[in-house]
């Protein structure tokens, strides 16, 4: 049994979507979520770059002393893991290795398709996974750089006819290549869903990263005897770099929770 | 006769239109650019962090002891232009003011259109510079948050479906206005120069706003007395805040120079 919160960070909005997830499946765990508002979008930084921002939202969320931190965010999770891993004791979740393990299982034909930032694509860290956990397994990746932007726009609604052409020249290749299996390889994606299935049609599975990650992890908090043990639901805050009105507008639609209050803004870049 | 360097700044890769015109009318000034690549876009951030990084961006062209600096930077020039000038000697010049003179000058209508980031178009700037020189023009001002990405991404070319629909979307209000001069008022937009021209109309001038402040900048030079004496080209030096291999690239193809060599990457935090 283990009370110390579970620090969660992404470059912005979309690791929302593990938190979601997380409070969806561990409700009495206290979460402590970072968004680096003041410097989205990651995925076309250089490695360089993305591994000095990932160090500090790291070091930020160790001030909370947490029992483990989701690296909800792809770009970081395919780019930077090994290094943070290598740092902290804490252990460290990322997205990679249980959206690749979903897919393995998912996928009937072996075509498995992969949409991400530049970075992650950049990295080939899903291939490498699903070679080791599905040998033979044909990956067909495509780096969709105006997604992040459109998503942060608020930009993801059927019908938003600009975000309906993005999508479907970014998908027209993997549709065409005949995966059965479609992995959203950035936390921002799943606002997408409905538009990405409309594309891709209802045949073909889609694997939301940030949600695989929150079960990993709650399975391994549990298998680690490290779950909360607490009568009261747990905590939710929230930090960002950025103003945190719009933040906390778009976070209480997403969450369906009103975040308001557990919003603050710190400066990353003492971290 | 003053022999000291001109800065540039901006978020990224739009000042550039400001640092070409700048090139052409003044070719023996040395210049200085930084292009904030690590953390562009700057439009869809909160005030307080535009004049924080903004602040950062001249600390670092200041330590060239520039004679003069340019806020080649839409963003910036309305959001931050009296904090920084406050806070210098050293002339500061944005782009507001004289893509307002030429719009002034240009309209027959009395109805201007204005294009920027979001933070541009909630600081009313251009609006208040148009009041005090040409009482009663009619600014019809639409933000558009995904032409920096779009152009950031080498997305501007005429025939790039997505571009397309994206400007068709933000200036459809402004066409139906009426309007028959537009002010690009973001250095970024020039490169949609072709395909805004083609949804507007040839009767719609455009306003690079860039270019006029760079007509604006060697003005006061020669007004001053502070053009350089020397009868060498001018030198021009790059600085940006990530990997400066695709900046590189990019500005060569941009500028019709090699700047490959004359391309750094610093930590602007330390600033």
């Amino acid at each position: 049994m283990d009370n110390r919160p579970i620090g969660v960070f992404d470059s912005g909005l979309g690791g929302l979507t593990a938190v979601r997830e997380l409070a969806r499946i561990l409700p009495e765990e206290d979460l402590v979520y970072f968004g680096d508002t003041g410097r989205v979008p990651y995925g076309g930084r250089s490695r360089d770059t993305i591994i000095r921002y990932a160090r500090q939202d790291v070091a930020f969320l160790g001030t909370f002393q947490p029992k483990a931190i989701v690296v909800a965010c792809g770009t970081v999770s395919t780019t930077a893991l090994d290094t943070l891993r290598s740092e902290w004791a804490t252990p460290i979740y990322g997205v990679v290795e249980p959206a690749a393990r979903a897919a393995a299982r998912l996928t009937q034909s072996g075509k498995v398709g992969l949409i991400g930032t530049k970075a992650t694509i950049r990295s080939g860290a899903y291939e490498r996974a699903l070679a080791a956990l599905r040998p033979g397994t044909q990956v067909t990746a495509r780096s969709c750089p105006l997604l992040v932007p459109l998503v942060e726009n608020g930009r993801y609604q059927p019908g938003d006819i600009v975000a309906e052409t993005v999508v479907a020249e970014y998908l027209a290749p993997l549709k065409d290549a005949g995966v059965d299996t479609l992995m959203l390889g950035c936390t921002h994606y799943p606002l997408l869903k409905p538009l990405i299935s409309a594309f891709m049609g209802p045949q073909v599975a889609l694997v939301d990263v940030g949600e695989q990650c929150a079960q990993w992890v709650a399975g391994q908090l549990a298998g680690q005897g490290l779950r909360a043990g607490r009568d009261r639901p747990g905590r939710h805050r929230f930090f960002v770099s950025d103003d945190s009105g719009d933040f906390a507008a778009l976070a209480s639609a997403f969450l369906g929770e009103d975040v308001g209050d557990e919003v603050a803004e710190i400066d990353i870049t003492v971290y």
